[in-house]
């Protein structure tokens, strides 16, 4: 993304072009189940979805009876809000091969790789809204996406320290200096390979539902296993924690117009022609009105994290560029997270105000080292979107865990089945 | 600051004006010492310095000779670099009056305030640069833009709760619950003051220096203690840590080019025509040159924490936006602060290229609840530049600060002598 494609996308110079009629459906993007899913249900009554496109995959268990064990993906998510089903996960093995300069690799991760160089294991949870289309994408592509941008440094991953030149050779005697007073790890590079690929990913889903006249956005949650190391990558706002006997460890934060409000009102307040006059960028407690002025009421500007008063002008009656609290705020009235992969064509209801720019795609990325964590046997993590978070704190979600793992301690199938060690990605429905 | 402001103050339209040539000196800004050093010093051999405002008014302590106490600020400072006093401090109480509507104060805050309504004390430190001039308006200003802040939204502070409307009226019945909503608290309305005082002496600083065709710019580091809170503000890189018997706790964070990379690199992202085709913003770990070219090396760019590897191109190869490592990073070539006061003519060496715009006059506002804290008579607040940290880390300083008092458990003055409870501010010789 460089600068000029930054105004060329957002700031049209002129008039500003008239909202343009959606573009006739297509065929949606093909819809498959997780891998890791695949046949494994004991849940009756569950359709095998990746057969039917067209039908939504939901299924609602019998009020009163338990979930089956193994039912967690997709089969009682949304609760039937939407025709297709907005939410999507991935996991599987990774598998990087040394990069030959030169020759161009386009073979899927799941394929055997006879020249694989390293391995590691990846789970990922996507949130669609506005449609699936971008959950759906996100979840058949960012593996792929990650995948070569690991290829693409791992001559300099599998060195003590990166080398600041990644052939190796010293232009510089001092190069294993510099990088070393910079304190550059290994792990910096496999943290940058997830924020690229993010990028990367973003960029796919907007170039293929423009492409197929679709719409639609998704958040992004990726655990990747690695050397000895989970990162976790967050870009919306579903969480990870990690369950332990006497220890519950968040590994993401959210990221909501709330807990980004000074970034989006910082943009707003350099580049005002992204509101088009219809938004003030300033929060105040409420949505002011017209009794209100004149009055000295409580705001605050994108350099304040403290609240002062300001005498109420005509400006402020506008709809705030970030409206609501908690679980009801919205950025433009209109989208609930400021991170996430898509939306590339999503505006505001009637205007030509385009969201994109208030979004962000790169993750934040946590490093957590298992070496040095001597993990146990009960060590679990919880990967979960809102649905779960709105309703269950940390704690309840471990005491859940830890009371499942301890009631099934003789079933050998309790983490799951096909999964690497004691790590087990949960959709919303838990 | 508006939007227009930063376009019209940054983004000059057309070709580049030639740099000015600098205004002919008229006197220096009035040099004083602060308040609560003038005549307390025991230190013989040190001129009063607000008496000879020509005159550098620095003395070092024969060597081997130990620091007369008191000493403290502008004795031993800035050995003898430069031809004044670069570094400034100030110390007062704060007296903060009901504001009447239309009435106009500009009474000193040292002023008796016979009509006085919320007292608190205020300790600052000024680290100047490019000459004393920000650093003394500074130390002569920011506490009467505090005071007027503050006295702006008295109303509001002495409630339970801020009122949405300053006046105490409900314009809607639902008003105190969406304050509630937002968590919005008495000690918001500090923060909030803080950070605008630091704005407005800002603006104060940059029509003075203009005015006086003067330069520099200045840190800022300020602690503040009002109904049972203590406060502290910092633009820059000095800090203040409380030592107690068991813990050494830090109250502010430091602001550099270095901790404000990505900040710094997404504004020349979104402004390339602030680096006027001279500066690359990508970080590199050293300056390429010309054998770099066609190399995959490491760098990183506005959106990453970790690092990545690109093939050098020749743009690359131009001087880096924020360049050195710890002590020597600078910004633009130039700075080694990235938040503070004034600097609002500087420019790089030889070029129209301004600082300006990348530097934030805001601080960071941390408070600290002395009523839970218990304070005991032990406890001292170290505040101090770069000049103090750089050669001390904060355990150190806190074993120094807990040996003098233990060896002058008897001194009734160990404390310094006219200061509020047991809160001492210290400049960088200690």
């Amino acid at each position: 993304m460089s600068a000029d494609w930054f105004r060329r996308r957002f700031l049209p110079r002129g008039p500003l072009p008239a909202p343009r009629p959606p573009r006739p459906r297509t065929s949606p993007v093909p819809y498959r189940r997780p891998r890791f899913l695949r046949g494994s249900g004991s849940s009756s009554g569950t359709n095998d979805a990746s057969r039917r496109p067209d039908a939504r995959p939901v299924r609602s268990p019998v009020r009163g009876r338990s979930l089956p064990w193994n039912a967690g993906y997709a089969e009682i998510i949304n609760a039937e809000k939407s025709e297709f089903n907005e939410d999507q996960a991935a996991c599987g093995k990774l598998c990087i091969r040394r990069c030959e300069f030169g020759v161009e690799e386009d073979q899927e991760w799941q394929t055997l790789c006879s020249e694989e160089f390293l391995t590691g294991h990846y789970w990922a949870l996507f949130d669609g809204h506005g449609g699936p289309a971008a959950a759906i994408l996100a979840a058949n592509t960012l593996h792929s996406c990650l995948r070569r941008q690991l290829e693409a440094v791992v001559e300099g991953m599998v060195a003590t320290q990166p080398p600041m030149h990644l052939s190796g050779c010293c232009v510089c005697p001092s190069d294993p200096q510099f990088v070393e007073e910079k304190g550059i790890r290994t792990e910096d590079l496999v943290i940058g390979a997830l924020e690229s690929a993010f990028q990367e990913c973003d960029e796919v889903i907007g170039r293929e539902l423009e492409a197929s006249g679709q719409v639609g956005g998704c958040t992004a949650l990726v655990a990747v296993s690695l050397k000895g190391k989970l990162y976790v990558a967050n870009a919306g706002d579903s969480r990870a924690i990690l369950v332990r006997r006497d220890e519950v460890r968040p590994l993401s934060s959210e990221f909501t117009p709330e807990t980004e409000r000074q970034r989006i009102q910082q943009l707003a307040f350099i580049y005002p022609e992204l509101l088009a006059g219809e938004f003030t960028r300033l929060e105040f407690p409420r949505r002011l009105k017209g009794d209100d002025l004149g009055q000295k009421v409580l705001f605050r500007d994108h350099h304040m994290s403290g609240w002062s008063y300001k005498c109420v002008e005509k400006s402020d009656l506008k709809y705030p560029l970030i409206h609501g609290q908690g679980r009801q705020a919205r950025l433009l009235g209109t989208l609930a997270v400021s991170r996430g992969l898509g939306d590339h064509q999503l505006r505001v209801l009637d205007t030509n105000i385009q969201l994109k720019p208030f979004l962000l795609s790169v993750p934040q990325v946590t490093v957590l080292n298992m070496d040095q964590l001597e993990p146990q046997e009960e060590d679990v993590v919880v990967m979960a979107t809102d649905g779960l978070w709105d309703v269950l704190s940390n704690e309840q979600v471990a005491w859940l865990v830890r009371s499942f793992l301890l009631g099934n301690r003789e079933d050998p199938h309790r983490h799951g089945s096909c999964h690497p060690p004691n790590l087990k990605s949960k959709d919303q429905g838990m």
